[in-house]
């Protein structure tokens, strides 16, 4: 496969570029009898949507998706699920101003040199607005999670730049903008991004995921670990730069009698592990957080080189999130939804038979 | 493909438990005509052995490895070339004390509710045993980027417990027992280790690896990004929990303008992207990180639950790493020495034609 | 992957039912460069398309090819190719004398014995109609085969039913609604047609396919042997039955001395190894055959079974190809790009620096 | 994946050259729980083992298979299974008649343009000597698909030079030395044999292979269909040039009344399509046959081409099989196994809760 799928038996593969007629991508091995509807795809669509506050990019997608096989009379057929969202806003703008030079921080320059030519309107491939397609496959996974396992998946910020927001009340979460889990950070927040925004500058920021109702076993050793999955599909998001799993790099000043999450008959007594003993689930909630880099797309200039090799001054125009990383929490979900889905089909397929006959240990106490 | 093997080009497929006869792999898809020889892979290997020093566990191995296959008068050929690595340990050890219970923070609950069974001698298939065929594809993989591209893949400790590493001598890095960089923090983290021991206690570990005489191009976006691939290769290695990439987490707090990295004809002007742009390698190091947690395996007592679920105290005997992070290091090297192997050879399948006559942008100024 | 994409570097993923919305199919991994256009894959699919003559079916389908991303500025990028074709002829036929009940020879049973339910119109998922894509995807394949290697592939009928067809010249193939390389023959054919359709019955066809400037060293020994992929490829066609390479099984009755194609200076002697020896191609032109059964959709009344298990009688109205083999051959010639094409890059990835001094044997003396 | 794994879910991944030290393999994905041993390999080993008969090389090799991971205590444990067999018969032969030339109709040339070096002592990978791990590994697929599904494979020999096996009588296969299902054949055979290797030649086979106790439902449309995973397996044995599924080649004559299999509650009426309808098993037997050349290593001299691309002359002295296609029967049953294994796996992954409600036809009336 050549690096535009994602998944195993659950396979998600990716087309389409910022401003071309349209993005799309075909879902493989989705469990046949599943009810399947276009509204079912679209909740997370719209929380992944720009537009829909001043705290966000103002790029207008109407991103309505279509389903275009897969589906038969309401219900998945087994058989491979295209979706398409057209591009809508691909206003004829100007890009004479970008298309011989390399934006810094972008990947102009690595895809030019790569492949030798690039589709520089509006980043083409590399371009977030390939995530879309993520949040849209995403949904198909958590609905099959959430129907057929119980398992939900819920993702929120923690870190704006300076702003760490340690309370996290998930009834929070969707009342505000910013995907933040503390009513009474969302002042403090708003404040901070007018202030960004003013001075033309962007910052990075933290989500956490959180996917409850696990069933233990999956994860598949030694190399495609539960973990290095789950780690290989966030840091594949636009942005990302760190992925954890529960502890994360806290673990590294912890001990080891405070790490080893001790059990009982009644549960485990912690949960630094985050849900993963030795790659494989252990049926506690799985915890992982994602760091995202501020966005380089700024109206401050910057130094760089055109295609020339000369050095040029480039100062991005228009509409751009100054946080990329607050819209990113449905596709964090997304993502994670994705590799459950692949890993709960992988561990069905070989475990079927297995009776262990061993009681399961709770989440927690 | 089934969890035990890792790469699309160049395939490394790993087997073997703890306490089994032999542990091997098969490396599949090595170009032909590499000289190679046991002696090559040795090095490696005899750098994350254990017994080295009083830091690390007394198990002592030989760790001689065969080449079963895949090399014919000095050169590789081509065919898949098969590793073999006999335990030469493997005393009759008494396992009555484990085999029923589970390990707290150990892969004993996981595989025995995943599979049904589990091999308890010294861990099975969940050791860290297995990491030595990681070394030794490595080693291959390691020989082919330096040979022929001129790739060079170096590891170190950066932080042990609260003990941070900031300065970095890479001469100092294997004059010491930690891979500590830096020599006049040497002594400090004897005396932490030995009190460690002393308590019987364990702790966490960080490290940096970086990677240097990059070429641009490397990385398959969008799933199949370089990042993301480096991220699912570090955080499979046993008792990873984080992985950064550049910036890393740090980025979260930082604003674009700083975190960009502004480029110039004489060459880059920073490195927080950690070399990689839009999931292509930028021609700068590859700069990335991992969290390793403290070991489980103490002889202070910890809370577990046995086969029936009833509630036990579990006591780890013998031989121990206190920092099992510290011999990960030439592990991490491996690893990202077989994440740049296989997108080598995936960037040469598609993209030998490409003339971009973009002039490259040296690492840095 | 979940059965829907083929190849490992140059990958198809393919969707769409007969009577869905739409079909299409992403291609992934097409090199950088290529100059590409719509118009480029039209010509196949005309070539495939029914009602072109009255000896295939008279769905009218206008097959109108889009490329949704992938090429920008008239040359492929690099990044994935999706290409779609809205399905035109999508008449709402009464489907209630089929949907209940199992034509015999088709998928009916199957597919609703796999997945719990089936898309009954036209065949859903199972209908030919989805060898519109392959011949799409395998046009971008044979451009980039024809303009950067050249390689040439082309396909003939070489037998229907009863009446074999020996004499090849290629300039005819093109010129008879057969693709029958002897003009002589294509009175017989006509009349055999005409005969067949008056009785309501049908007829199995054979195709060869020959691929032309092929360089030495394409195929992956052991499993992915390029004789093997040809075979998976080919017999991955609705309707085929048989895969044959080079003499194949006519070579259960010959001796070594007359099989073994013995080499001079000047050339092979004789290809009855069909261009391929131990896998890897040798340079001579690659041969396949493959056999394609008779369609089972057919207006005189066969026996079969329905949903509840009850006996009934099945009779197919309307449009069908009495030969569905005649058409299929720019499906055979596309599978056979794809898999040459997948294999090139497979060998370029290893292979790059391999300089064997031995000088090439000519294709033929 | 690099050419030498074959299967996605139940995996094999094969090494070894004829004259190395060891070949072997590692299976990976077999279910947990399965009683395993060596013992469970070593019948189909010796079936295929050479020198059981006159008739047959006469390399003596032990062939005792080694299981060195993935089994504890009796039963498999989900982890890699690696099978190891040391070649003992590594006679220090004298190679430097064939190592400067390239022997007509094997491999040494295109192994040589390939990868510029090879290993030509007993033709190194490209000798038949791997398939003894395709039956050890297959064994544990016919194991299980014997004991947790009630599968059976059973392979013979149907045609061996001129003369042709109608009648299968299955007793009788295990009889004699040419897996031949017919008593009355084996003294026709026997001369036939005697004479070929009195006059220095060889000559081609035809084996058919029949699945039975195969569940409807296993086949991935539209690339992995099930006949399209046999005829990719069964074409990478080696020496092999054809493949058909049920009426294979005879299709081509056959009209559409006579080769749809008509169906009724009391069963299907025929079995043309060989149990597979659509790319998935219909429940009948599955029918497959292979076409495998004479072998190319003869006393009698042929005209070939040397390193400096000179001609020479190549007489292969020594043991050799005179018809290599006996020997494969076991190798055929093997590779369905494997197939079969790994479709009964991916169906598991995904049609767990199918519940069509549709009664099975019984195979046949």
């Amino acid at each position: 496969m050549s690096g535009n799928s994602y998944g195993k038996l659950f396979t998600v593969t990716s087309f389409g570029e910022s401003h071309g007629p349209a993005i799309g991508c075909i879902v493989d091995g989705c469990p046949p009898g599943l009810a399947l509807s276009e509204a079912d795809l679209q909740d997370d669509l719209d929380r992944r949507k720009p537009g829909t506050s001043r705290h966000t990019t103002q790029r207008r997608e109407a991103d309505r998706v279509e389903i275009l096989s897969g589906v038969f009379e309401g219900r998945t057929t087994g058989t491979p699920i295209a979706l398409l969202i057209h591009n809508t806003d691909q206003r004829s703008k100007d890009y004479s101003k970008i298309m011989d030079r390399f934006r810094p921080g972008h990947a102009d320059y690595t895809y030019t040199k790569k492949y030798g030519l690039r589709d520089y309107r509006g980043g083409g491939r590399s371009s977030a607005r390939e995530t879309a397609m993520r949040v849209a496959a995403g949904s198909i996974a958590k609905k099959y999670l959430r129907e057929q396992c119980g398992i939900t998946i819920r993702a929120c910020l923690s870190q704006l730049g300076p702003i760490r927001i340690d309370k996290r009340d998930w009834d929070q979460v969707e009342q505000n903008p910013f995907f933040c889990p503390d009513a009474d950070k969302v002042a403090e927040l708003e404040n901070y991004m007018d202030a960004l925004r003013k001075e033309g500058n962007s910052v990075g920021a933290r989500i956490d995921v959180v996917a409850s109702g696990i069933p233990v076993g999956l994860g598949e050793p030694i190399f495609d670990r539960l973990d290095a999955d789950i780690a290989h599909a966030l840091m594949s998001i636009n942005a990302a730069k760190g992925v954890e799993i529960g502890a994360g790099f806290d673990c590294v000043a912890q001990k080891g009698t405070e790490h080893r999450d001790e059990m009982t008959p009644e549960g485990f007594l912690s949960n630094h592990a985050g849900g993963i003993l030795g790659g494989i689930s252990s049926g506690q909630d799985i915890l992982a957080s994602v760091a995202f880099k501020p966005t380089s797309s700024l109206r401050l200039p910057g130094r760089s080189v055109n295609l020339a090799g000369e050095p040029v001054e480039v100062v991005t125009e228009g509409r751009h999130d100054p946080c990329v990383g607050i819209r990113a929490t449905p596709i964090v979900e997304a993502m994670l939804a994705l590799v459950l889905m692949d890993h709960l089909l992988r561990h069905r397929a070989q475990n079927l038979d297995v009776q262990s006959g061993t009681p399961d240990i709770p989440a927690s106490v």
